[in-house]
């Protein structure tokens, strides 16, 4: 088949021939990949900046965000069968321990990671495993749901979080309204009554922010903080999203929360600070956000076919994977995703 | 192997000689039964009374209570190996359906219940599969924890539902100290800093929950609301743990419920029956409860390792298993479990 | 000044000419009473069927639903002056037991309920406390919320209760459309993402909460479990809120119920009849429900603010309140609230 | 009344005769100071550092961990009267914000806060409201938990707000167990079953941790975070309970989170650093934490009550207050509290 391979950090992948991946465990799941999105954490992976933390071996075939059809499922397989059209929780987990059995996927003890730490799903086929198919409701083609399976699992896993913390009358910020953002808005209207608010660079952006049902759009251009101030009846507000975490939303996002309110990191690459007095005084909480678990992606899986929850997509044959990659990397694709179509159907 | 079958409703189960169960699935598990609890449960299959809710078809080995040494484990089992120590959770479940993914393996909509509507683990060998395992920490007996697989785990499903209710001041009353209750009351000491009143008909039960730390303890002589509501200032308790369910615990526990507070529903055998305008006016719970999850079973493992949770228990070789149902239905076995040791280690 | 007296259980009330109520104790709160909602309840206390409950003595000034404008204030009120218009939470509290600390008003230790147990709205002043006061936000005028106060905090505590429980993918089944049940069904729709069921006798009713946004509606005509059971895969729904309590909904509501989920209690006059393997093979919970906190109607005003929650509302001045009496017992107010208007703004 | 009164910062305060404190508002409460503790921000109180915070005008009177008799009561008041025994809730709060009425006392928008921002309680005297008053239970003296006011209280609200992430198996860190810490500790023993590691620099604070239930102790000296990683079987703690915030514990303490984990901040002086990359893969939470609530006070007094938790106390007479300040200042109070008696009883 052919495959997205990197072979050496700081140069383009290439697409090579190479074996057909096979179902060899009783668990293992072979799908044909249909939709694979194009995500900033591919760029990242090539420049090596997750080399260390992954210590993959090269060469290998990247590609995390993955929907398709299955073709085969192994003996142990009981959740799908050849046929069925799915999308792919990134991870593939054990189902055994601690973490897996209370709904936890993420923090597995021995999963691994398509794309990122073993051959992922831009490629003709990809081996994964039971635990990680969610089926597709009638009327969700691969295409127009793959870049959910990653980016959007992890805007919709950090607003299920923040959830019970908005009802009527609070204040959400949301930093960021690129492709993780403009997901957790609409997973925001969808779930919660609160007054959304959206901190953003790009006018496209805060314009597209506004047509999804942000009720505040505020320019990040260096008097953000005072206009969300505003916006809260100078308190600032109950949640803050931050989809960016560098360039100074960190600091932002902790001066936009109220007393007593939740700063939630989504995005990252810069670094939060904040003096233990001012943590207690004010009563605070920075919380992480990681991915999400299968039964989030299949409660997004829900939105989707709800119609509540969508993305703007440009689509690509698996050989022009290097342009959707230069697309993306030149910002030529405000607003949408890139998804590359290895097996069209 | 030798089992302990029922051949026909309402007459005793007879000890045969049967084939041995065989690893076939991938995720197949086969323990040597080092302890097998008998429950009243077994009095109630022997009886009949669960043949129209599980269709079992007979001859077929009862026993669901089970700890011993695994012999051999499929090829997709990775959480435990040949050797290994177990208790095993009741239920045989998919790992694949939302409520297992969600840590709620009770409610798995693909489970199969061995003892119950399955060959069960009254016999030497059992076949179960990898979610069922959880192994014993050192220094655990089999013997020592079977019966917490389902009468304990049940009971401390309930208290750990109930947990978070039950803060400093706050009143919580355990109906019946039996089997269940009175490991109910040792996980209440465990986990909960509540006030804590046991009632009960038995003096010599009451006698040991004063042992094992009821705060107070109340006769069941006709006399039980109105001694529960001077214990309480007059007001009843926050949460009402009836592990009877019959003969009229039903209403006294409704009665001994504080406004605003829960009902948790463990035993069976009766019927709730409330005015709406009560539920409503007095703004209470009614808490079903059943058995409970397999991180739950891992917990109550941690305190029996801590030794907060015991059980008395009296032994028997397998061949000696009509004694041991017998004194059980007899009342021979105040206060204690009887266990069967099918292979002795 | 004027008000709606009972003088005598199952007569008509007449309408007064009383003295004016007095600001006495320092957290007093004295009111001109701009709408006053009327109620099924208040055809209840007619009838004597709260006399036995309450002991109140007669005469006695109905009217519990209750909106207007602040004359006065006693000299420890903080949160409210002459002038404000406000919308009147049901109960006046103490502010000081551990309930109204906690934020549960409802079960204060020392609460009285005007136009219930103590002189109510039905007038053209009313002395409440500063407890009970909620500023309306601008636009919001009395006439348009006053049914707010009770009919619908009831619908919205209930809500807000089973919000947790409702998540993309879940289903909820309101019983009863009528003045509590259409709030409640317009409140599922501002805070959850669940699929709606309505579940009623009326064909109007139905029309009504299609519009409203319910994605189902089923007739009560005897199918209506079957009914349930088709629009949830077989299953029941995770959430039934029943706005009836009597005429069988109380078996229906149970039956409608999937395995592990919950049915709320909101209306009564029935009884909940469930036998305890029921509750605990099934492991559902049975939840009642009274009134709403103050942060619940201060909640539901937001909602009303943003015109997510609406009702229909018929006025009359104080004088034909006998008029709008007659036509809540007689079926004349299809889909609406009778206000009553005691002092027009 | 002979009251300790801040002249100038950096100047040891003074004890003046002054006019005694009156009961001018309807809510106010007039206390005789039984007992006063002295706590660690008075020292800072006097050396300035929350001046700039504050704001408040010298002189004045410090002290905010008092316990007393109530002397009178406005007529507002309904929930204590002359002669009560008292616990005071450092805050002064107003009852009808949305914080206040929903249990989050410290967030009260309309507070204060005597002893530090307004003459508080090393005097004979001191005027509190309603609000703040806890009646004490029968055979607590106001000696032996005024230093609860505070310090107790907020590990306390650590704890209780930590609980419900500490089941059995779970792993929790204290670091620090000086004043607070050691009632943070004992609360932990009382409220969860999980394994508890203190981590100190003091051998004797450690001695007094292992009498007082902690499982595990580690002396801080350099190789603590590689100690808690041995006793977490290598994975870090669910909790982490910081007490001191500050010298390093800051880092050791985000570095002792296991993953999915959380880091409670509650003392304070230093700075929390983390780099966003190492919030999200790890999923970690930073939880700050502040003084506790009215019912956190009533909780913690119920555990007093119980002798589940206990002071070491040093009592001086009010003359004395100097002594007491620099007693503690100088380190001579080890593992205990000084208490002031304005009023002996």
């Amino acid at each position: 088949m052919r495959a997205v391979r990197v072979h050496e950090y700081n140069r383009p992948p290439s697409i090579d021939e190479v074996p057909d991946p096979k179902v060899s465990g009783p668990l293992d799941v072979l799908v044909e990949v249909n939709a694979a999105g194009v995500c900033r954490t591919d760029l990242h992976i090539i420049e090596g900046q997750w080399a260390p933390k992954t210590g993959v071996e090269l060469p290998y075939t990247i590609g995390h965000e993955n929907a398709g059809t299955v073709l085969e499922a192994g003996p142990a397989v009981t959740n799908v069968q050849a046929g069925d059209t799915v999308i792919l929780h990134p991870l593939v987990t054990c189902g055994l321990c601690r973490a897996c059995r209370g709904g936890d996927d993420v923090h597995c003890e021995n999963s691994s990671f398509p794309g990122v730490n073993a051959d992922g799903g831009m490629a003709q086929y990809l081996r994964t495993n039971a635990r990680a198919c969610v089926r597709l409701a009638e009327g969700l083609a691969p295409a127009q749901v793959a870049a959910l399976a990653d980016a959007g699992l992890t805007a919709y896993h950090a607003v299920r979080k923040a959830r019970p913390l908005l009802y009527p009358g609070t204040h959400v910020v949301v930093i960021g309204a690129g492709g993780l953002g403009h997901i957790g808005l609409q997973t925001l209207v969808a779930l919660t009554p609160a007054e959304i608010t959206v901190v953003e660079r790009s006018e496209e952006a805060l314009r597209l922010a506004s047509d999804l049902g942000a009720h505040h759009t505020v320019r990040a251009d260096g008097t953000q903080v005072d206009a969300v101030r505003d916006v809260t009846g100078g308190k600032g507000a109950h949640v803050v999203l931050d989809f960016v975490g560098e360039n100074g939303t960190e600091s932002d996002g902790v001066a936009m929360t109220r007393d007593a309110g939740s700063y939630f990191v989504i995005g990252y690459g810069g670094s939060v600070e904040i003096p233990t007095i001012d943590i207690i005084s004010r009563e605070i909480n920075v919380v992480g956000n990681l991915v999400g678990s299968y039964n989030d992606l299949d409660e997004l899986m829900v939105l989707a076919a709800q119609d509540k929850v969508r993305l703007k997509t440009a689509t690509y044959p698996l050989d022009d994977a290097l342009d959707a990659l230069n697309d993306l990397d030149n910002g030529r694709l405000p607003g949408g995703r890139a998804i590359l179509e290895p097996v069209r159907r």
